[in-house]
């Protein structure tokens, strides 16, 4: 695991914890539809909270009780798919 | 607004809240696509957390300061397209 | 391959055919989407055409050089999920 | 309408027609996802055929018996959307 890496990131309550503000709910879904493909086929799926524009997202793995290298690989993913929406 | 007629929703922190638990992530972004798909018609967004087969909800009216007809209207059109998906 | 198990498909130039009638688009994409994710997931993707509430789907194995037992596969995963929505 | 300022459409069989590549298909249906909230909102949806990394798109106004200010909208707003996503 990298950790050191992964710009945007924290650890906040022992996740993996980043925060996306994109220009609408159109960007901020379609980010959602394409990483809700890559995480089913990684079987790692996040926690995720979305209101309009902004996407919470909570990366961990249950079964190695904390932050595997599953979490860094979806953050990184995650982190390609949401610069491909406009930002606010 | 008949908030009486809405079943299993609560009031939560002064928002309409309810949980829906499906028989898995499949099941749970089918129902969130749809959903999005009458949210953005609507203009009216839920804020919504997702984790594998889970979604919970909270629906306000941030214009009005509360719960409004917008809502109520939303909540029934997400509990019927949650009935479409298998529950766990 | 037991194709002959498979209701409301046709052999259609060397393709396995069907074509889903929903009650609106709201179904139609909700379908889609849950079916996007078992496609990605089986690394195995539909030829598929939508309009409104329909949606035509074509399923062959390019490397097979014609119908396999992942076309089967899938054609019965989207049946489970086309049932999900309502059919007009 | 502003047929002359579309780039990358044509007329094919009366209808406005045009073919993307993505990357792949996360990046196809990630298109396919955000322009589905956006032609929701609008009411008015296109012919679309997808396969893995390629999406094909006519657009028509079937009330007005062909192409319409409707479907130059669309085409615009689908246009924006899909270069978001990488090319191939």
């Amino acid at each position: 695991m990298e950790l050191a890496k992964l710009t945007g990131w924290q650890l906040k309550a022992g996740k993996l914890h980043r925060e996306y503000q994109f220009s609408d709910f159109v960007a901020a879904f379609g980010f959602m539809s394409s990483a809700a493909l890559v995480a089913q086929t990684m079987d790692h799926h996040p926690e995720w909270f979305n209101v309009f524009n902004k996407v919470r997202v909570d990366l961990t793995t249950h079964d190695a009780g904390g932050i595997s290298a599953l979490d860094v690989e979806l953050a990184r993913a995650m982190d390609e798919l949401a610069q491909r929406q406009p930002q606010k």
